[in-house]
């Protein structure tokens, strides 16, 4: 199914679909990176869980009517999407404070935001993905005030279903990360992935961490929290 | 006029005003500081100047119908201002790149913006001024959403403003910082200063830096170059 390998990232490869022009396949990697690069590792068996975790979560938006780039899972690793132009934008949609807003703000950890807050970072490996504001989004990318307004609309749709779906699988969406990308008809659509790489999840009734931060900080086993919330989905769905 | 010191600031003192409820009495210091307070220095004389020069620029705006704290010039290094409820947000206007939005989006310096671009920093000493976005500043100030569109727009207003006046003196108005504060009535109004310590301004002709990247580079005469804006403030007023 995989033709040319049009880019390869830090946590999954693109390749170009064989013979579905406007298609991608996303593979996902067992590499996990942190603190802009600078921490790496790899874990046999990430690549599997993260392509079955973001495929559950995306079915899952789309039966709430919620568009994104996903047409279907390939195999273990693979999944085909549609081809976008990836606006570079992390869009973060943060439930309780955590990570950076707590220390740029000086807001005690676990502090809970009555009203979600969206943030965008500026997709840039070189300059550190630093904070933007709209204004500098509107410089620094094709996205324009009327998708902003849209972006961060459809960002919070899905802040609203994630947390009843993880709320239904004893976990806190304390934030995640999001991006969008523009289809050939101009339509801005949710792309790239939703996993454990990408999101803070709690465990509602122990606190546990089960997310990336365990890789970041050190302290736990990525492949076994990974593997739980693959778990608590798949005896959801 | 002064009565009790209300704070010492890095810049200015600020003293309540002498049987004049409601009114601030600012007292402009001679010091100068840089990144974050870790660069410091005196220089005598840059306190009269910006007395005088912000007088200048205040007394502009007030002629262009924009309300302000200022009331007078009261001497050499004291001005009378309304008192207010400051708003800690320093509100940056951008007409060219230069300095930290240079770094942040990887822009050329001397990049020119079409239109001007509008920062939030959360004034915050500890934190260290953090660039924040609007939700951000909804969060940490008592700022409100139609507040902030008003301050955007007073920014823009006083932008337009001061690029008139700085051309009409041969400088280019790269940026500049202001501060809003909200009076008892509820109403927010330009407050502190604008200075050489809060503006980039450039020579037209020569390109020479007037402002106060002389102090963070080292690269020229502080009080010989507030001076020139001075002089050719007062020769137009
Ligand atoms: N539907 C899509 N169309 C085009 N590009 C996509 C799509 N979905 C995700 N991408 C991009 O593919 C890459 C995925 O690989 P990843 O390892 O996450 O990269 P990165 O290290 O740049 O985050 C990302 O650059 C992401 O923006
Ligand atoms: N009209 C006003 N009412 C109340 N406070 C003001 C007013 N104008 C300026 N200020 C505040 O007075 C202080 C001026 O001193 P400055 O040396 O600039 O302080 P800082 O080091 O905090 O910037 C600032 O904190 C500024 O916000
Ligand atoms: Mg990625
Ligand atoms: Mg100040």
């Amino acid at each position: 199914m995989k033709a040319d390998l049009v880019y390869e990232g830090k946590a999954k490869k693109v390749y170009q679909a064989e013979g579905r022009p406007g298609e991608l396949v996303l593979s996902y990697k067992n590499d996990a990176t942190a603190f802009n690069g600078k921490k790496k590792e790899s874990f046999e068996g990430k690549g599997e869980l993260n392509n079955s975790i973001s495929t559950l979560i995306f079915q899952k938006l789309h039966k709430s009517g919620i568009e994104t780039h996903f047409i279907e899972k390939l195999n273990d690793t693979e999944q085909l999407v549609v081809q976008t132009e990836i606006i570079p934008l992390e869009v973060v949609v943060r439930n309780i404070a955590s990570g950076s807003i707590a220390k740029r703000l000086g807001i005690e950890e676990k502090t809970i935001f009555e009203k979600p807050i969206i943030e965008f970072y500026y997709k840039d490996d070189a300059l550190g993905d630093p904070l933007i504001n709209d204004e500098h989004a509107l410089y620094v990318t094709t996205i324009t005030e009327a998708e902003i307004s849209e972006v961060k609309q459809k960002a919070l749709q899905i802040n609203h279903q994630l947390l009843e779906l993880f709320q239904s699988i004893g976990i806190t969406l304390v934030d995640f990360k999001l991006e969008f990308g523009r289809k050939a008809c101009g339509d801005i659509v949710l792309a790239d992935e939703i996993s454990p790489d990408t999101c803070r999840l709690w465990d509602r009734a122990t606190g546990e961490k089960l997310d990336k931060d365990v890789f970041r900080q050190g302290n736990g086993d990525l492949i076994e929290v990974y593997n739980e919330i693959l778990q608590r989905l798949e005896a959801k769905a």
